[in-house]
């Protein structure tokens, strides 16, 4: 536990807040300060196996563009599949499409109508949990799916925008760090 | 070698044909259904990884988007560093800019300014090589930074288009599938 809460200091130190990026009043985590870093990106991928590596997981789905860097690796180092879910227009072949909500109008996530297997353990992945409207569109995504089960990850939870209150089942949500405030 | 070609039949027949995508007249070829497989993209990293583990590589530098997919899951297994090529406004920190042109218009990538060190030894990934202009673009922000030495790495090449005469060191490019037309 000791050597956990050191290595999240570790990443924290690592991320880098970047004020008013989008938007006017909204602190960034950038994350590519992490990535770039090649030992703390093999160790956070490392703490995403050790966390799932026994939960029989099929195939990773990683949220455009963000989710599909540690999600594809994780993907890999646990044998599983990678599957994208993207901006609307972008995929090629037949895809499902779930519309959903902004602050300012509404924006938009598709998925492959083949992505998925009846009995796949999806772990679902994005790179950060804000107020969660794009992450809990792609869990509608998946769910169109008969999948067996589906386990949803963060590397960065933001828990004062309360975005795990969009999800029914919040034990299968699993954040490496979170941030009170 | 016999090993080999089997292999690429198997890719070629994992990916998916699809014709007038994005734009009439063009047969799209589709990674997903590649990367889906978890035996393919396992198989696909590790000879990436085969091909490039004795080189130094320091750093994966992958494009957005597809370019994430394979290339942050080979930065993990080569135990190298993590940077994304965007499109422009995506990156929050200070970027170089680096503008191309199309057909019709022009469109541009960036890189933040801190993404690379002295002496790094580079791998550029994307997922394919159609006429170039993007990973061209994406190869003069790199050498903006004084590094080692640049690899270039793609899943795909469409040799009929010629994107390889965009690049002044072409045997640093290795394509782990190429199609002749």
């Amino acid at each position: 536990m000791a050597m956990n809460e050191r290595l999240i200091h570790e990443f924290k130190s690592a991320i880098r807040n970047i004020p008013d990026f989008p938007r006017k009043g909204i602190m960034f985590k950038d994350l590519t300060t992490l990535f770039r870093n090649r030992v703390l990106l093999g160790t956070l991928i490392e703490v995403l196996y050790d966390y799932y590596r026994d939960l029989g997981i099929t195939r990773v789905v990683g949220i455009e563009s963000r989710g599909f860097i540690a999600g594809s690796a994780l993907a890999v180092k646990l044998g599983a599949g990678f599957v994208p879910i993207r901006k609307p227009g972008k995929l090629p072949a037949g895809s499902y499409r779930k519309e959903y909500s902004l602050e300012y109008g509404s924006d938009a996530v598709e998925i492959h109508k083949d992505a998925l297997d009846d009995g796949d353990i999806v772990l679902l992945h994005d790179d950060l949990l804000a107020t969660g409207g794009t992450s809990r569109a792609a869990l509608d995504l998946i769910r169109l799916f008969p999948v067996k089960k589906i386990y949803i990850n963060f590397i960065v939870e933001l828990k004062f925008l309360n975005g795990r209150q969009l999800f029914t089942s919040p034990e299968d949500i699993y954040s490496v760090i979170s941030y009170e405030a």
